[in-house]
């Protein structure tokens, strides 16, 4: 067993790393860090557990420290659920000390030498693990994930990137209020009612896509070359991002090659058959009316990204469009930095 | 005072006909009708009022008649608000009877001459009005509003198109469930979920948008040329359509020359000074997370349409993107056949 | 293993009995009944499935049936989640054919030889199964579990009654959209609203909450003497029913007391240990503002009832106040029909 | 014309006085308070505007300043929608200085010689006034209005205090959302979930609803006799509370009777035909499925209450029960403020 740590453990992604962690064959969760004001508390009276399922037993009784390399002891890996602002300050103090940072933060995800994965998408990129820990002068190192809604999106994307010659790729999301943490959106600004923004999540799904189906080369990537535009929107789901694609693409194509790419898509999670990663990465529901965000998030225990309504339109020359559900904290955070840890466990 | 009358006076649709008629300057309610099993029942009786208004003093009392022109007397234009299928089969019998029928079905909107008209947008296409007499020897003819989720997207592509090379339009919307019906979505579909489909939304807009915009020449209509794509969802909002469009350009543009076309824009409703025209069809708001369903689809008594997010798309060479809101049942329905009755009593 | 039958597998109530029957170590699903049009195809073809559960492989490839004896061979116990209409003219040809019938319809529940039970509440009223096979000829008989509703709340009042003197009982729901049925509760309805009605729901809780609690005594009933009066209400909540409960003692009473009785209730499917039987079947939660229905419905696994808010009104002399959530569909529905089975097979 | 303030003009309840005030025939908004952030900016600039509505004119441009009297000039009257905190330490501060502070906190409300009005319930408590003003010494002086929940349900019991004899009342409440403030309850506790907790709202209800129906003899009142009981819950409604409300009578009654009172019921304000007052403040509904809170909040401009469901108990001797739906942020706030300010100006 790995003993690993997490680090921002009380909000919502926290939460769903306990949960996720708390019965993992290969991580026991030995440390759990907070803000100052839950530091010396029992984990489970720092907490108020917003999920519907119990608390582990394994954390239940840790005593939370605050978020400091010092306070944390033996522990391998650490998960980070920090918020950008303070991620980016602490994040790199745990690495200095030796330990795997395996980061939902947004704050290093953009460092040249800090790879940003999806383990069925890209894991060749953990490759600049080493240029970073030369760089830095680090005995550990910082893996991030992507975004919510990146993940979701790109690794749809994949199968289509590596069959098909992608020129744009416009995106309407309907996100969930977890999204934005349990204080995030208030309930006056939800119900019968929607909101069209939220703060940088465009920008984020417009860079990190292209970067995450980039080339490694010589320790840089190389973003890919379409362009991507998204329309990012909130709507009254408590858990579950839905995204409505519309892709051009340069050649002609059909519906069933891309049904096809899509079913027959399986990363290197699948064929290591790592803990977390789901049989299925992306599941197709053929139904006019799915996915939906209810009954499709929690497909593959919220690891599976689901697909519908693939169709192609007619008006124009080479577009297709389709809409996608993916868990938004666990395929989309949790889960995400998790499936991380387990593969750079399994081969560096 | 011109008499009229709502045919399926009871429904969703009917009885915001009856709301917003129910103070109008000039056309007085006198006929009302409905199945046979409301026939012959007083309307206060007949109906389930699901307004928050109260039901108008001159309608409270009127019997309401079975969908028969033989039962509808001395009424000059008669509002539809019925079920396609139905609107199909009497709609004919009604304008064959010498009424004006201004319908919100969209039975018959892809006749090649009944009208599809949105007063803004094409108020000149009321010309087939005169073919549609004589192909068909009516004394009275039938006047089509669009889809409402095509109102609200083609008010807000007329100042662009005027001064715009438009080339592709993708839109994903977030549509109220009253658009459904009072039945139409449970609440088991849309509390903590969204549905990504509705029957035949995506081709109507495709279809009529083009029709819209189209050119009326020697009696027949060449749609608009550049393509339409849409993808079309449910939302857990009670009225108000949300539309998130993006739009490619042939040429370059500024954020600031669509934001004057849009705050600019005025038709002929506006210049007729009809009655139910809002005074700025189509509203501009400035803040990050505006429009907002439930904020801004009773703009100008709900005939507005509410834009906001106006963006370019940076990485794209012409790309155009913003964010729009429209009423669904008034200005993308009952207010919809009313303008384009106000206009007809004005103009022809 | 004991063939099962589900007579209306494809309504809500049917679905989760079918989810919960899946796994079952005693039970094994070999028949599904529906309407006409569903008899002959594959109950994965004829049901549109809600939960978010799959369908269990053993019930996917059953040809559902039309709901009746002569359709259904070999099984010794049916499930019925019939509507009570239709209920009351089947259920007793499938006891007349020797099937014993586990209903939750209300149809049958108020017949004086028809046991009317939830096993940790009134077991011995079993005993009037002699009564009905006698009376009617029959070879099987029909058990019959109560209103959703009136489960939760009689759970919490058994121990109560056993060891305090219940005076009046007043009782305010908050009940979730489920209950109706997947369509029963249009969005239209229940989006920022409410509905402070539910058609013969607090008759059902006002009647069966003092039968359950009654004695029996040479074949018939006592009904207990206490009076119950509830005021029910649908809420935008998916599952689970929230009920605040207001009772005056004729007593002093402790809070401490009430406390304790409430969490070392057992009842005899705890003592048998039956399969579906809840470990505690009554949860106390100790924070302000539990139990809340996304939280706590599921206690497991959605079997037993929460309750949190003890406290007693200073105000007046001996009054109790709790609030409590059960889910509605599985303890308040197919849950209790398994239970009463699981317990007719262990002691009859 | 009077000029009045507003203290804390930017929240929730401050922009429903700001909106009740914007038409108002006798008040002229002449000055606005916020927090020191606010002081200094335009009103439209300060504001996050939350309502429907627009800002009105009158309001649009006035400087906001700091919560101190020196910065409110020639102003008569100041309406308060301070948090309780806040407005312990200002209010009198306000009355001191010589205005007619009319508040919506409950800081002030249980002093004793501080009247807590209903004008329709207890006008005749505003002659503590004169006490208030000699004890204190102030020129001007303080009158609060009771909590929201507190108003509806009192302004209900009025009638049946005057002519039955109310031994016992429980009520149930299902309150909306926005009585927490805008940022009060995450959309993550209420979607598919209610809270059955409200801080300090059940003593208030208590407590204030002896003390309206309270009879005052020299100097002091003396609450009425009879119990009250409360728990109070926030469902998924964003403004209007609906409460189901039991009561036990000491002698019998009709329901005919009930109904009668309410319907019959005046007070002091539609005597005096003061400008908030409803010509109606109890309205009685007959559908069995009303009051609403979507559907009922808004009748007679918010500020009357609207029942429904009146059944009497037939399991018990004297027992009646009905549900009630009131305005929160209207008549259970803002516009109870109003209606108080106005009587005083008519009858002071």
């Amino acid at each position: 067993m790995v003993n690993v740590g997490i680090l921002g453990a009380t909000g919502m992604v926290g939460q769903r790393f306990i949960e996720l962690l708390g019965d993992h064959p290969d991580f026991q969760i030995t440390a759990l860090t907070a803000s100052k004001r839950s530091a010396g508390k029992k984990y489970e009276d720092a907490v108020t557990w917003y999920l519907d399922s119990k608390i582990p037993e394994e954390a239940r009784d840790i005593t939370v420290v605050d978020t400091d390399p010092g306070e944390v002891k033996d522990v391998d890996i650490v998960f980070s659920a920090l918020p950008a602002g303070i991620a980016l300050g602490v994040e790199p103090k745990f690495a200095e000390a030796g330990m795997i940072v395996a980061s939902n933060a947004a704050a290093m995800r953009m460092e040249p030498d800090v790879p940003l994965v999806i383990p069925e998408v890209n894991p060749e990129h953990l490759e600049l693990v080493e240029l970073q820990k030369k760089n830095r002068g680090w005995d550990g190192f910082i893996v991030t994930n992507p975004n919510c809604s990146t993940i979701a999106l790109t690794m749809t994307l994949k199968p289509l990137y590596d069959e098909f010659d992608i020129e744009r790729v416009y995106v309407s999301t309907m996100q969930a209020v977890s999204g934005a943490g349990y204080d995030g959106v208030p309930s006056m600004a939800i119900v019968d009612n929607l909101v069209p923004f939220i703060g940088e999540e465009e920008e984020k799904m417009e860079t990190e896509t292209l970067e995450l189906l980039g080339d490694l080369d010589e320790g840089s990537i190389t973003p890919a070359k379409f362009g991507v535009s998204t329309s990012c929107h909130r709507v009254a789901v408590l858990d579950g991002h839905t995204e409505a694609v519309f892709i051009e693409m340069a050649d002609d194509f059909t519906v069933e090659d891309v049904d096809q790419s899509f079913r027959e898509f399986q990363g290197l999670p699948q064929k290591l058959d790592l803990y977390s990663a789901p049989a299925t990465p992306i599941i197709v529901r053929e139904e006019d009316n799915r996915p939906q965000p209810r009954m499709d998030r929690n497909a593959e225990h919220g690891m599976a990204v689901t697909v519908g309504r693939i169709r192609k339109d007619e008006a124009f020359g080479n577009s297709l469009k389709y809409v996608l559900v993916g868990h938004n904290t666990i395929r989309g955070a949790a889960g995400a930095s998790i499936l991380n840890a387990e593969l750079i466990k399994e081969i560096m």
